[in-house]
């Protein structure tokens, strides 16, 4: 149930830093690195899993985005980190997929190493890291698992006077975190379901309603903690960005931090939205204990008294004088109907009933 | 009852990011086109579904309210955008009406998107989005449905002589503004009252409290985040103004924002009357069980010993003895008095009663 | 009870901001016009309801302070705001008594707006809002309500050769400052005492307790939420005072600042032991609880089981070998007594006695 | 019991700022002035009730530690205040004993007022205030009571060679404050006996563990208060210290400030600790009344069946077809066994046993 | 169980502030002192008990790493203090093992105290205390017991060709403060997985989970505290490094900087599943209750009213009409079967079966 919460980042402990190792669940990775060589008329797309062949095909004149999916390869991301002589701390960065959402800057490089979820079929999410680097005229990204992703994207730039296709990667680099935050939006309404639903359940809370309760809170405890540090690292490339990025993509990538802001706000309406359905719970059950007690304490101090008389009546002592009297049977009934009322209007006062 | 807590922003992911999309809730929405342009001595009001006829009449020496009511005519967005030359995430923002309040600073413009709070008959608040876009002697102004909720100010600005009509549109913005932060304080006024009714009904709190409670706390949670961020774009709007507002004018704004801090610190003091709601509602159910439990524990401690001493004598053997004595019974009475009034007083010492 | 959570000042919503409204509960308002104006050597007093008297007076050789008390007569206000040219908003500010504490720089004057707590007989809080204007040579300050709230610096102002005499308006205006923070002191100690019994008072809590603390925890929030804004606005006036603080003057604000803080302190350490009697009730009245359901089940699991066999030989069948038996009854007895022995040593064990 | 948390500084409201008034508890108040006046090769002691006598012992030439025990002697302080020309509102400050730990910088000296924690024998804990005033030359320390609390400083400034007696009084001023500091320490380790003891009562919780719990939590509360701001009153000594301290002896002071950080954080972790104690409780608390509720449950579910059943057989009707039955005796038991041993059963599946 | 939460610090109280004194648990410490010297090429280890002759051995044109292990020889610290010119508060800090975590920049050096967890077998954690020195071309290490936490490191150190042999003193100081920072990962490891197991648990949660949650709680406020302050130590070494640091060493702790702020975020996660964790406890718990508690109210309810029939049928009156009538036992049957039933539609009805 909760993987999620841990990685074995202690297999790196001991280890010289200077040693790139994979960190991460996923031990057997699909492995392939794409290239994306475009201008504004030409477009040309080269696979393999062989980085020395991808590497080749790149041209300078181009504007190049180098994808590598899968991160155990050590060597080959040892080739590309050398090709374009990436800070060895990056690489490390890259591969540490229990990193925070960090951005830096380096002389000739930013980067930034981000999370995207996937809601999975059994509603739970998947964290994958992707890293990217912008260099001049090169974009490299760095993805965990296949999938496309970035298909749209993809399609855009395969599209001759699309907008991405004519500006330069500058403006893909934030069309990638732009896609890569706006992904978000859809995790976070399947939550907003997820929190109407139960707050629904609360008129008759069930006992799987405490753990559906407490397994939205620690969802959203790991989202926040994925998520939030991502603030910062964009406003450090926005504050700091080496001079890489043109005031206009300054200007887009402050709507990204908008983005960002505005799903930070929204999960923490959501924690206190669920951590007010706790107290709703709590609540409900205390009230309906309160009426099954209630209960039970009317039929039990009604009944009581009158088993003891009717008990009395029921000894078999020699001398009971009112035993042989005619009219002790209905009066006993009276008085059992008295005693009975009178618990019943004190009751009433009380507002028991 | 929750379907403000989320918005289908999903529906744009994947989508490039320059695409104008409207996202909100009301599909159907009247579409209109008004244009208020005056000077001193000058006024003129005219409205069209037509965005072309309307920016035809705009008389450049006229300060021009240019008033858009209705956000799904995207083609009338993109024409108002490109006349006015608003720059493109600026048009996004207006659209997108999952904004949190947010001001931006543009060469040739500056503008603010916030939320009305329109309280509807079931109780329930309603929120639309507004954006305010100040230039050089025009204001645009961006409304998701239609509404008076400006036509105070429009009478104004119909009476010659009135103060916005003599100043310019710096100042027409500034009264926009503050006329929605104001409306927000009736909208308080209505919580206060809800907060009042809860707190008095804790005396005799019924199994609605709960639900009356959780739903101002969520009612609460959810002002608080449409509100919060105007602060900040408030801010930003006085300290970074681009040249576009007098001195004159950010002392307005300043006096705009000290009431939005009123409404955020009443907020914040709400959150925590209603927090306190709970506890007390959780204590005074805590201590009406208890009384209902020392209750039944009273009956059921004095009359179950007694019920079994009956029961005692109700047995059939053959020898026993206290059974022929004549005191017998008289006796009985009597030890059963005495453990009755035993309890009691022992209830007295434990202040049960 | 919570009158004071709200005021109406939606009245004002729709005006025009300029309007100068007054918005308060205090409809019927006593209204006047005080003048002191004084040098080293001479003392003058005048008071009228007149405005224009009152103006007339003024000697701008003299230290004035002229002192407006009750609100509602916007006209006499704006006589005087336009007398010593003050600013729109400042009168707004003013008027509005659902202000919170603030201060303002203005070009010639400094003001400050502030809350004065006075206790009143039924333990209730009563908040009068106390503007105070400084100018050169000149204090104004705006009272809600008649009161001899400064008839201690009044006096002193009378002596000759007291400091306050001696020294300019700005002393003054240090004093009136230092005379209503100091005030909030004896506030705080009934709060302390209130504190002090209820804390006494959980030893044998009884339902109005729960009221009572949550009276308390209330009074405290909306206590701090006038209080809270002080030290903000005390700190803008010694930043920035726009020249008209002397240096020494500044050190004298600072200390009112001090104890701005002391009172802060001592809020948040009240609410802390408020939420503390919270807790400390909800576990005393849960201790209590579970002291009434122990004896409940104590005095039931030794007798239901009891009562069970005493029913057993009261069953009439014909052929029930037992009953006929002559030590039959005893040793029933000793079974009873057995089973009660277990079920007490049992209870022992568990602690439960 | 709380007599701590308020004092009597309402007593001043309404006096002139101006007036010295001694704020505090100890009325009766010994009165002392000490004067230690040291070279590298002198030592001079004198102590004397009048202030004059001691002021004329000065020696210029000499470092001067000038102790003042007692504040109730208003004309002592003032006399001494007047020597030094002592700020009024330093004045006020160290007579005022509800004080928050503040530093202030004049001119000529630089000045420290913090709270000395003693335990007592009754495990409570008195605060006396000191204040510390740094001149050229000399200090001036006032303490509200006798007591020998820095006899060790003594006795090492009484030492030929020792690092105080070579140092200036820059030096001593630090040995103070360390001292101070450094005795909230012992503090601190009764605190977490406190802490460790209360845990240990956890498993078997009685009634006094709720109190001991609050009391605390409570003094936790008040000594941070009293503790708290001497960080902001070092930083500010540090930071701006008006040239009276050597860049040496700030880093002396910076080790007390990072003392005092550790003493803040100790409070903090023992407040956590102390609150999770709270929750423990209630655990603890809520799981025992589970089990005796349970019991009551088992031992009421078997039996009230049982009693009904022998019940009917006990009733008296002429026609019951059963009761002559020679074996229906036995099998009303065989049902009673059966009845008895399919609940057990039920418990068990249900866990409750 | 808490020895860990309070040092004797007390001790030292009353000494002067210069007295060197060891404050710790460990007073029985194996004393060592160990000197690695090496260049590119040269390598050269040296350990002894006197520190004299291992200073002896030092060689300036070498790069040093000296370990000190043990610290209660007052003395040994004292040489090696001298010898490097170590500030007095230096060796302070070093010695005072209940340090919180800090940096300091002195002229020569920069120092960092800080500590290490180790995780003992009854899963409890230990700390110990490292201090690490840093000055032209050597390093000083302290450590309290011996260990061979460095042992990795110096394995390196010893392998001509590696990183850290060919790099400068600077690039050492580094590798051992990411050693002892990841060596943190492996312990939230641990914790994590106790979350996990601890969630598993609260499914069927026993008596000891209460203590589990508590200990778990309890644990991470004692390591947070004991983590937290390292940012602030690592943020002031790199921000001010007195010029001992490249940019290269800079970024590198900037990674240990971010390295840093992962556990710390982790921690806050941490605490906040645990305190969800003890929230999800309770309401299980109190899930329970409110089943057992209904149990017994549909028990008692049912049989109560029977039972009292039953007994009114066992009088013993001799006019009882009833009594003799054929079919009055069947009838009564009939009756108390209806009653039955009505209860269970009562209950169904009120969804409490």
């Amino acid at each position: 149930m909760s993987k999620k919460i841990r990685k074995k980042v202690s297999e790196k402990a001991g280890l010289p830093p200077g040693s790139l190792v994979y960190i991460g669940a996923e031990k057997q990775q699909k492995h392939l690195i794409e290239l994306i060589s475009y201008t504004d008329s030409e477009y040309f797309f080269y696979s393999s899993e062989n980085a020395d062949e991808v590497l080749k095909k790149i041209n300078p004149a181009h504007q190049s985005w180098f994808n590598v999916v899968g991160l155990t390869q050590i060597e080959t991301i040892s080739k590309i980190g050398s090709y374009f002589s990436l800070h060895h701390l990056l690489l490390e960065d890259i591969l540490n997929t229990d990193q925070r959402a960090k951005s830096d800057v380096y002389e000739q490089q930013i980067s930034i190493t981000l999370k995207v979820l996937n809601k999975l079929e059994n509603e739970n999410i998947e964290y994958e890291q992707i890293s990217l680097v912008l260099g001049k005229n090169y974009i490299i990204s760095f993805q965990e698992k296949e999938g496309d992703m970035f298909s749209n994207i993809r399609n855009r730039l395969n599209t001759t006077g699309s907008n991405v296709r004519n500006k330069n990667t500058e403006y893909l680099f934030y069309r990638l975190l732009d896609h890569v935050v706006d992904s978000y939006f859809s995790i976070l309404e399947k939550l907003g379901e997820r929190i109407e639903l139960l707050e629904n359940e609360m008129n008759k809370p069930s006992r799987i309603s405490v753990n559906k309760i407490h397994e939205l809170r620690r969802e959203l405890i790991i989202i926040r903690k994925n998520i939030y540090p991502l603030r910062e690292a964009l406003n450090k490339l926005i504050k700091d960005d080496a001079g890489l990025l043109s005031s206009e993509t300054e200007r887009y990538l402050g709507d990204v931090y908008d983005h960002c802001l505005i799903i930070i706000e929204t999960l923490e309406t959501y924690r206190e939205l669920a951590s007010g359905l706790t107290e709703f719970y709590m609540s409900t059950v205390s009230n309906k204990m309160n009426e099954v007690i209630k209960t039970l304490t009317i039929i039990s101090t009604i009944f009581i008294p009158l088993t003891f008389l009717v008990g009395v009546y029921g000894m078999n002592f020699k001398y009971m004088p009112e035993i042989d009297k005619p009219y002790a049977y209905p009066i006993v009934w009276g008085i059992m109907l008295l005693i009975a009322v009178a618990m019943l209007v004190y009751f009433k006062v009380k507002k028991w009933l």
